[in-house]
């Protein structure tokens, strides 16, 4: 079928169902930032395979708003469905709630899946309805209705967590949540979001590519708790322990009959950024709602001493896995055909060559020359550029471990790269290095320490649009929320940095159509000096692998950051060369020279 | 009459009236920064003559809070009053919250003068006495009724501030603020905040000490407004410009009935930061209430090209004041007993040779040698220290001339100082100079540059527990808020950096029992390239006086602070040395001289 044969079926459920606008949102029913096949509706109904956008239908009209990143292959996977390209951010393009005032009629009817749309969204819709004294229409799910062969839900097995990987038993975490809870006036709360309930139970699973997590929800009382997942998916030892801590398993879809049938609750605790539409609507009118950021959230931020012994050890498997790839690339580079694709490849096999790797832990970025100019670029096979000397080789990617996850970013100059290349480069590990060396008083926060690494670049009137940092999971989400070092604060404000957090410093250059250039190492924040002053902290380095000497131009660092650089260099050495062969020592000493 | 016969006048008073706790806080009825004496009914009650606290009376209790600025000379002030000192900040310290629950009997009555309140702390008192059944008394003043040859109100001229030297017309400035009122959907718009007042208005006067500002009030209606304060503070031309306005001046004190009367106005603009709580709690019940920051407030932060002119005037004269007094001091130290009060003294002389000079803008601080280390210092003629050879002199000072008001710390070697001492004025010459020189795009805000000045203390495990900068009023307050570098953000986050905003860049460090340190530049905001990145905005220095270089170690510093040290001294003698003569000119040539 069509795309354009889906949408007049489409349109058809629609008039019978009387819904003058549908909405279909990218979104799975856990606000997850990757979504399983089963979730696809956007993409099934236009075509277009982006991560981020929405569609809505009229019953005549198209549409779909997607961001920069996506424009021109959304105009490509668009091209003869009829669907029109909303650019967001663009001065022409409406919003979706602009569309929606200007295209529903007085009394109209906006219907959605109130399961794949967010608390605030789904009351923005509400207020556009409202103004045209209409109503909206939130409990079905019209794209499944006329969804052929879609995929089931995932059927991946579920693993427990070793407390020797987790550091903390699911008792304990449960005790603590439950604390929050008292404190919070709740007795019951609602979870939805997989990593948190992943992180709770010290449970694993196979349902989201890169996410180790299990599709499921939870609603856990001060006494028990009920997790709506697909039982098959458990071990008789895991639903024993579960069973041993009060969860009792009940089937996936019978969340929504579970929330509207809350009873003995006074209050219940749920997150208004994580919670979708439909439940937050299905809530009974005598529970009261206590709307506040899970406190699962900054919980697993603050990664405890077991984990961070773990992350250590994941580290330095990743940095012996990367350095290996570095050393194979500069050795085969002009010997053998090696493309973006079959680099990126050649990357993970390093990665599964180490113990208890288990799968990469988001989409890998292997981006050559004027690739790596492109923020979010993934190699096709239409696109995979073959690698020449010259130009510089854009990785980041990274693994999940059973001992935690990384995430890396390299660039590697292929042969004698350009000076405008090089001193790009040169900006760009200077501003790394010099984030990861600052000193801070407690109490900071991302925001605060942006323009550490910012400020370099900024001197040269140069920018980066991406955040300088993210929050990374472990064996969970590898961009885990709230954690990040940006100077704009999004709508809740970046948290204080806490000793074992762990957080990317990872800033860029992009220049259009010639290169693009990012370093990311990962950082661990830990506590330094306490004086008369306050609590100091500083960020030690999770990740070492060399930066490229081939492209740096040591006269335009200033000396401390040399020193950075060298000191830097020195830790990458002691860590990965006892894991390395002989020839590939040698060459790491050379890379890893002072400069 | 000593303060307890003070107590017991007001004891008497709060048992007629039916009132338990009476409180007395520090400020006037405009929430002003600096209180003139008329209303220092807190100092009367108590004796305590420090800038801030608050006293609270019960029938057999007398309790005054204040912060650790002023413990030692509370206890010293308090002595023999029978007042309990509670040291705000300290873990043992409850608030006065805590005091009123503790001590309101059940049904209990809290009195306070409402004018003297904002209208948070009245919702707080409230609060605390609906707690106990009980209410608040808001209405009268009882230290009004006992105390005896209170100060008159001031009584100063005013003076109309021509467009010369204030760049637009009230006229202009009353459209503007129209404007905003109508976004806001408000046809009324309440002021009390002096210098928001005397911005609109283009008036200035003779009323607090340090502020150029005329006591009074302001109702601004959609066609007219009505100013109250003392008519006969103004000449007839001014009262003719006004009126040509649409402004007509009414008695101060009618303020109460004039709130309490308003009627047409459908919805009135009030910043509840700025209105004191009694003209809050007057407002009819009819009138709708519209909470936001005065328009004024920001309005006033970006400065116009005239200012600009004038501004860049007032800091070239303050520059060569500055310098003359810096020569005069290292050429007569040893030879003359010069003091800290007469060296201050000193300084204002050379200010006031200055064509335009009225007035200092802020009381000096002067502190020799320890005394730096004391933020709020202020030099009392029991303290006054006799300079000598061997220590560092601390000047934080400023004036206000009719093209604009000036702020600036020096920190000045008497003869040889020790290593310690330059090595901490060489690490506070680097951040005020690291700041100075940053870039930054259009966006950021104090919160996110404050780090870029701190990051070289933190560095060395030191801090000051103070901003690093603070907005400047043309001839208005010179601590002029929103505008702040402040990594820690205060009620409301810092604004963004606009084009013609101008801030203080003051690092310091302070080390209890030997020294202090801090320099001061005041910047003024630019714009700098505009590319695809955005706006890029540097700063541009407005002071120009030498840092000086017998303190200063350039082997600490980085080839680009000595550059960005070089630069600036080589425009403080261009911009400076016309105004000197031949042997101060050789002097500015030899103290900044590149290193």
């Amino acid at each position: 079928m069509e795309v354009k044969e889906r949408i007049a079926a489409l349109r058809g459920e629609m008039e019978r169902e009387g819904i003058d606008i549908w909405i279909v949102p990218s979104a799975d029913h856990h606000q997850s930032e990757y979504v399983g096949a089963h979730f696809k509706a956007r993409r099934y109904m236009t075509g277009f395979t982006g991560s981020a956008g929405t569609a809505v239908f009229t019953k005549d009209k198209a549409c779909l708003w997607t961001d920069g990143r996506y424009f021109i292959q959304a105009e490509n996977e668009l091209r003869g469905s009829g669907i029109v390209l909303c650019k967001m951010g663009e001065p022409e393009c409406c919003t979706v709630e602009g569309f929606l005032e200007k295209e529903l009629p007085e009394n109209g009817v906006i219907g959605f899946d109130g399961r794949t749309v967010g608390i605030g969204e789904g009351k923005r819709y509400e207020d556009a309805a409202c103004a045209k004294n209409g109503k909206i229409s939130w409990t079905s799910d019209l794209v499944g209705r006329v969804w052929r062969d879609r995929p089931p839900l995932p059927e991946g097995k579920a693993f427990a967590l070793d407390e020797r990987y987790a550091g903390e038993s699911a008792a304990s975490k449960l005790e603590r949540v439950r604390g929050k809870m008292k404190e919070q006036g709740a007795d019951v709360h609602l979870l939805t979001s997989l990593d948190d309930i992943a992180w709770l139970l010290n449970i694993r699973g196979n349902d989201v590519a890169y996410c180790p997590l299990v599709l499921s929800y939870l609603i856990l009382y001060m006494d028990r708790g009920e997790l709506f997942a697909d039982e098959t998916k458990f071990s008789s030892e895991m639903k024993a322990a579960l069973a041993g801590n009060g969860i009792r398993i009940r089937p996936y879809d019978e969340i929504d009959e579970a929330v509207s049938a809350l009873s003995t609750p006074s209050c219940i605790l749920l997150d208004p950024d994580r919670v979708n539409y439909a439940l937050y609507r299905r809530l009974p009118e005598h529970i009261g709602v206590r709307e506040a950021e899970n406190p699962e959230v900054l919980m697993k931020c603050v990664k405890n001493d077991t984990e961070i012994e773990n992350i250590k050890k994941s580290h330095r498997k990743d940095a012996a896995a990367h350095t290996r790839f570095m050393y194979w690339l500069k050795k085969n580079i002009g010997k053998q055909e090696i493309t973006e694709r079959s680099a990126a490849e050649k990357l993970e096999s390093f990665r599964r060559e180490q113990d208890g790797y288990l799968e990469a832990s988001f989409e890998p970025i292997s981006a050559f020359a004027e690739h790596g100019a492109i923020v979010h670029y993934s190699a096709s096979e239409e696109s995979d550029l073959i690698l020449h000397e010259g130009k510089l080789l854009l990785t980041d990617t990274g693994g999940h471990y059973m001992e935690g996850s990384t995430d890396i970013t390299r660039t590697v100059a292929l042969g004698e790269v350009s000076q405008r290349e090089k001193e790009d480069f040169t900006l760009t590990a200077r501003a790394m290095l010099r984030l990861m060396n600052t000193v801070f008083l407690h109490g900071c926060s991302g925001a605060n320490l942006d323009c550490i690494a910012r400020e370099v670049f900024w001197k040269k009137r140069v920018n980066f649009n991406h955040g300088t940092g993210h929050g990374v999971g472990y064996l969970l989400n590898v961009h885990e929320p709230p954690v990040n070092f940006r100077w704009k604060e999004g709508k809740t404000p970046a948290p204080v940095l806490e000793k074992n957090m762990v957080i990317t410093d990872e800033p860029g250059i992009y220049i259009e159509g010639s290169h693009g250039i990012r370093l990311e190492n990962e950082l661990l924040v830990c506590e330094d000096e306490k004086n008369g002053y306050g609590q100091f902290m500083h960020f030690e380095p999770l990740t070492f692998v060399p930066i490229d000497l081939d492209a740096l131009l040591p006269d335009e660092m200033s000396e401390e950051e040399r020193i950075m650089l060298n000191e830097y260099h020195q830790k990458v050495f002691e860590t990965v060369a006892p894991c390395l062969d002989d020839e590939e020592r040698a060459w790491l000493k050379e890379y890893t020279r002072p400069v």
